[in-house]
């Protein structure tokens, strides 16, 4: 039997980065601390803070959902509310729907089921048959729209991610090796944006397998099925050299997100944080006249009465 | 038969990252294009330069010293001169040696050979036996120290050296993975130093396979032979990963060059150039008392004598 390397008790986890074995308790114990750090670091939480939790109902806004209820829900000076964009997507959206709505009941935070049905008129499902589109080009536009809009009408001061130290050091790559320096600025933690509800990832320091991990320990409901459509060759080719390359030099995410952050005041001068314009369609925030997401609308809407 | 999409003669060359089919004359104009680019948007060379060539008789030195003779030789108001340094590696630098003396006697161009023997005292071969330091380190101390001597010692401004795409690229991607941003700094060309020569990268912009047609075309003699000391396992995880990429998407390493690029400025304040101190032992310039040759040298000299 592998011991904890802290107490002695049954490991539960090795933790290749660090060289330990953790037991049960000294993994939350180490996860946690890691989310709080992070937190503390960027200043993601502040008192009076509004919190909406982005909650997918996938493994890690739900592990999410969780950690933030157990780290700051006894906090007085803190609220937190929990967003869920039902896309649409049959087969797949409708067990984490689910999944949200019983962690949030369970957990007793307030939960949002906003649809792309209710406020677009269709289903992800129907975009794609009609639009001529990548699924992903409308999910990720009309998703974001949403979940800004939602945030910012509940009276959200932050919008929580379960963004995860794999999918940000997944990103900064991705983004470096396409030489997209702009959308690397994007990635800078605290950069604030005019009708844009701040964005929090309270996860960027855990890797996916703990949060993975997290959830089995609390028994929390997960669902490992993958979205349909996703389909992103350039990012998968990114996630296994990555994988491969932490397999054989532990740790190295932790590096690639420290070369980052040795970036951020660069990225900030590169791309200094612009005033967002209100879309003259819906009022949203943009950088353009009209937002991406009212052009695709108007878009779909064309191609439905052809 | 496949035809140049310049002008219809045979083609030699399936230029990937442009799509283009180039026969020999317009692979060879596009090559030195390139490298003529290159070289004027970093100011390699300037009028009255005197420029040393670090040239190890492989195959990017070579097509190096004769790229730059094709190029700039016929220039009044340059001088050119070629170093080598013998490291001492039995079986495998000799032949270079032979090599790197047969193109400077070729072209007219005046060729210093250095040897660790002459410099040290002993071979890399039997630094290596003697001391406890891995090969490249020795060899990557002393080899550097003797090149930049010796062209500032020939009254050399520039100390040109065979990098191409993919050693640069590889070099940023590997910075970048480790969290070596101070390594990553030292990639920005025209970093000036005082007591170092100024180091230029003519072939920045050319890929490897490039270089090695380049010599093929002009029946340059190369030695494809590796170093049997050669090993770096970090490197060649990148090297690979960076070779699949650019196979699936072609031309991305030019975009990690434009990132890099684009991070110039930040890291040129991340890291002022700072004045080098005069080794207390031998003049050379160190960012320390003592310069690192010194230091490996009078360990190498105590253990021999044990």
């Amino acid at each position: 039997m592998l011991r904890c390397d802290q107490c002695g008790k049954r490991a539960v986890f090795y933790q290749r980065h660090s060289g330990r074995h953790l037991c049960r308790k000294h993994f939350i114990y180490d996860f946690e601390r890691r989310v709080r750090l992070a937190v503390k670091k960027y200043r993601m939480i502040e008192s009076g803070d509004k919190i909406a939790i982005a909650l997918s109902g996938g493994k890690d806004s739900v592990a999410l959902t969780y950690a933030l209820h157990r780290l700051y829900g006894e906090r007085k000076d803190l609220e937190f509310v929990a967003i869920t964009i039902d896309e649409g997507i049959e087969g797949y959206r409708p067990p984490t729907v689910e999944i949200a709505k019983k962690i949030t009941s369970r957990l007793g935070i307030e939960h949002h089921v906003v649809s792309f049905k209710d406020n677009f008129g269709m289903t992800l499902d129907e975009m794609v048959k009609i639009g001529n589109k990548k699924p992903c080009t409308y999910c990720g536009v009309f998703r974001k729209y949403l979940l800004n809009k939602t945030a910012r009408e509940l009276g959200a001061t932050k919008l929580a991610t379960g963004h995860n130290l794999d999918d940000e050091t997944q990103t900064i790559m991705l983004n470096f090796l396409q030489s997209d320096i702009e959308r690397l600025a994007r990635l800078v933690p605290q950069r604030v944006q005019k009708g844009l509800v701040l964005r929090i990832k309270p996860f960027r320091e855990v890797y996916e397998k703990e949060v993975v991990l997290y959830c089995m320990l609390f028994d929390l409901p997960i669902d490992m099925n993958e979205c349909p459509y996703s389909h992103f060759p350039v990012r998968a080719a990114v996630r296994d050299f990555l994988y491969e390359f932490e397999n054989k030099y532990p740790g190295r995410k932790f590096s690639i997100m420290r070369s980052f952050e040795a970036l951020i005041p660069c990225l900030r001068e590169l791309y200094p944080q612009i005033d967002l314009n209100a879309c003259e369609r819906c009022g949203e925030p943009t950088p353009k006249n009209v937002c991406q997401a009212c052009v695709l609308r108007e878009e779909l809407e064309k191609a439905k009465t052809r």
